[in-house]
């Protein structure tokens, strides 16, 4: 067994045994002027400012309906057995199924829609791979939320992600209103790594799809970060698209409404910042969860 | 033993071995045109036709400012053994101090002043006493929601109110954003009597205070009734009061945010529609949930 080396700095240190400082970050939210798309000059200030943007009605009322089918479809096909689908964990219903921008053409054909693709190689300034993409599924009346989290230290910790220049597309499926568990975030907190407290233990990504308690940020880091800008929602129809961040803190609460929630969830990360081995975890995540082929997205243009 | 005999026709039968039809109300929201106050003609037919209204800064910030420092105090003081202090499930934390009316000269005030007295007089068209009164807590970060519920079921089928002829206020101590855990209305709601299945067992109120399980309506009929008016939200800052009827559905999802809710809520009931022995509960809730004196309130004035 070869044990690789990693010899890349750890700018961003977290599952630490002690409290730590907050880490300023280093590296830029956009890339702008290398690679042009359809994010204007002001959408991409209003990204690097907040850590996030909405696009109202990104996609067409076809394109929606098409991928509400597949959505339904894919869950109702999971097998019991599949890893890459993810369960309630007091319901057992279908929460996340996993990997579909390679098990489903109409999310490959997503992934590759320059309505998407261009908006992803916009903000990053490079060619983009699909790093990780789920479809999530919130029920009504029993869903359960995720507590604050930076994905990015996740990705970090976990799956090796040297640098926070990936970014998060979250494409509604269904309406998100202000009280159905839709999507928090806090405004701003992308310019500060938040080191997490606690080792990961192995197989760590089994329980922290689910719920998770290790890689969580504490209290008093939260509220130092929400007090200047409170929390912004993301609301909007089926169709609208959230992108954000890698390393903007951001959960959800609960859904006891009537009205269930669904979206895909595609992050793109550059290729300038392929994974290497993970910076606080005892091995690597499955590929399902963590992308390892990274060639470039191509689209219909080339 | 005396038993005592119920006389009184149950036109809201709950608490049942069987689903059973959804009951139009027979009886008014609001008896208008008897006692004046302060809503307008708008007002009272927007409560009629909603089951709520929201009077933004019923309160100066001097009488905000005394109720919250006695609220802090009532927490800080209630001793571990008090009946009337409910507890978090999971933390322990103080989540509602109950019967504050009598024992806060703060609380009793506040129920007497003409700014929330004559309302509830103006709405149920009568001289009227707090049937139950409550400070509320939802801490940050891990304060638990409560699921749809009818306040008049409970009342009808545990303490024996025979018609929906009462009134709640709930006056924000904290800012209600749409995101930290407030109150969620099903706007119109308040005209159909969900009857709920399931026999209330002896000393329910112990668990129900804390989650409720009996008493609980149906997820169809959530739907149904959800889906012609969708969902309002309590939003505001502190001093604000959402008036509503009691038996309109509600709720609140949970609270991750870094940000705390308070209220104080106070349940006004007509002296015309005092209990009478529970109607589907083996026996009475003890005064400080269910009141049994029932004087009239007096003002200031008088």
């Amino acid at each position: 067994m070869t044990v690789t080396e990693r010899t890349t700095e750890d700018r961003y240190p977290t599952r630490l045994p002690h409290a730590a400082d907050l880490v300023a970050r280093a590296d830029p939210t956009v890339w702008p002027g290398r690679i042009p798309g359809p994010f204007t000059v002001d959408d991409l200030a209003g990204f690097d400012r907040h850590g996030y943007l909405v696009v109202k009605n990104l996609l067409g009322t076809d394109e929606v309906t098409s991928l509400q089918t597949e959505a339904a479809r894919l869950a109702d096909d999971s097998s019991a057995d599949d890893p890459r689908v993810i369960r309630e964990k007091r319901s057992g219903a279908v929460r996340s199924v996993f990997q579909v921008h390679r098990t489903s053409t109409v999310i490959s054909a997503l992934v590759r829609n320059p309505a998407v693709l261009d908006r992803a190689r916009q903000i990053l300034g490079s060619e983009v791979y699909v790093h990780q993409s789920r479809i999530n599924f919130m029920p009504g009346f029993t869903g359960e939320g995720f507590y604050w989290h930076s994905d990015f230290e996740t990705w970090h910790a976990e799956d090796g992600l040297p640098a926070p220049r990936a970014v998060s597309m979250s494409l509604a499926l269904s309406t998100n209103f202000p009280y159905n568990g839709g999507l928090m975030v806090i405004p701003g907190s992308h310019r500060t790594f938040v080191p997490c407290i606690g080792e990961t233990p192995a197989d760590h990504y089994q329980a922290s799809l689910r719920e998770q308690e290790i890689g969580v940020p504490a209290r008093h880091d939260i509220e130092q970060l929400a007090r200047p800008h409170g929390i912004d929602q993301f609301t909007g129809p089926a169709g609208s698209a959230l992108w954000f961040d890698s390393n903007v803190l951001h959960g959800s609460g609960n859904n006891i409404t009537p009205f269930p929630r669904s979206n895909v969830f595609v992050v793109f990360n550059s290729v300038e910042n392929t994974p290497v081995e993970p910076f606080a975890a005892p091995a690597r995540r499955p590929d399902y969860v963590a992308e390892r082929d990274f060639t470039p997205l191509d689209d219909a243009r080339r």
